[in-house]
């Protein structure tokens, strides 16, 4: 029994109950608090894992949901065979279109990157501009925004102008400082270790 | 062109090539050093948001690999009623587990959280010892630790232990030092902005 519950005569279980009860009712307040309704802009970025694994798991939430929803992948690593053979499974729920050819170490085509990042945008405009995509995830743009492949202030004008209750999911390293002050929510993601810098061979199932 | 095209007398086009075949060779010489083929285990912590969703987003991606897969929620939120909706339906691939009732400050009832978290631990123990399950998600199993409502050298032993080919992925705020110690891939998810913060309501879609 704590000090404080010897005080006030409470056994431990009287005290949990006591702070739980307190904090379910700052969360309840938080809760109340949030009343504005609409889809938000959320943005994965930093130098650490999960950017691109946290918007696929986003995007399971939301077909759960029963959203409809739209992913353009803007690079297509060798890593990304795996998201793709899965929701590629779900073709009345999901529009999802690949349109990266490979990290431009890969390609060393500059002409070929810039098109293909260009096709990509022009797809995800597309979805940006149409209330019919509940959500939309759009994997690795903060690349080809670094890159300037895509055009950043195209991206702000689709982002501010699109259907009121639609969510955005935008993921890469990188990100601009204009768009992460344009965006709802966003996380860095920071590598805190690596299983690759320590000499174990990338896993299909886990790596980037 | 740059100065340095200029100088060796190279168009911009063959600069590009250049330093994308530079880039490529680092990542292929870092590819031929990783050459130990084994299970990782991912820890995704910190107060950001991303942590369950990349753990479900490398849940699905292994389901697209063909994995056999485990998942043990260890605490039901309001908001994980999507991925459950969604990942039910591969009953086939995957063994899907919801342990928890809800936060503790939802339940107020010290006993029965415990006794939660407890069975929640007797599945995931199992599956971490089958070599059955090549993807294990134990998904807000650091909540649970930092309340000590399950032991952490049980939950380190037992990760010791398991079959040589899997891959765990542990999920929550607040990871245990030793627990980081003993994974192989570990991020930080910190937040910069958070949209629920500033008065916009939680989602369906997108919030935890």
């Amino acid at each position: 029994m704590s000090r404080g519950s010897e005080c006030l005569g409470l056994s431990e279980d009287e005290h949990y109950r006591e702070r739980a009860q307190r904090k379910k009712e700052l969360v309840d307040r938080r809760i109340a608090r949030a009343t504005i309704d609409r889809g938000v802009v959320v943005v994965n970025t930093g130098n650490g894992k999960g950017k691109s694994s946290s918007g696929f798991g986003m995007l399971a939430r939301s077909l759960g949901h029963g959203f409809r929803c739209g992913v353009v992948q803007f690079i297509k690593g060798s890593f990304s065979t795996g998201e793709e053979a899965f929701f590629r499974r779900f073709e009345d729920e999901l529009d999802y279109h690949v349109m990266g050819e490979g990290f431009t170490w890969e390609t060393q085509d500059r002409a070929r990157d810039i098109a293909a990042a260009q096709a990509a945008w022009d797809v995800a405009a597309r979805m940006l501009a149409d209330p019919g995509y509940d959500f939309v995830l759009l994997d690795e743009l903060n690349i080809a925004l670094t890159k300037e492949y895509v055009v950043l202030d195209q991206v702000l004008v689709a982002l501010a102008a699109r259907p009121e209750r639609q969510h955005v999911v935008i993921t890469g390293r990188g990100a601009p400082d204009t768009l992460i002050e344009a965006a709802d929510t966003v996380t860095d993601m920071r590598v805190v270790k690596h299983a690759f810098k320590a000499g174990i061979k990338a896993q299909n199932g886990i790596e980037l």
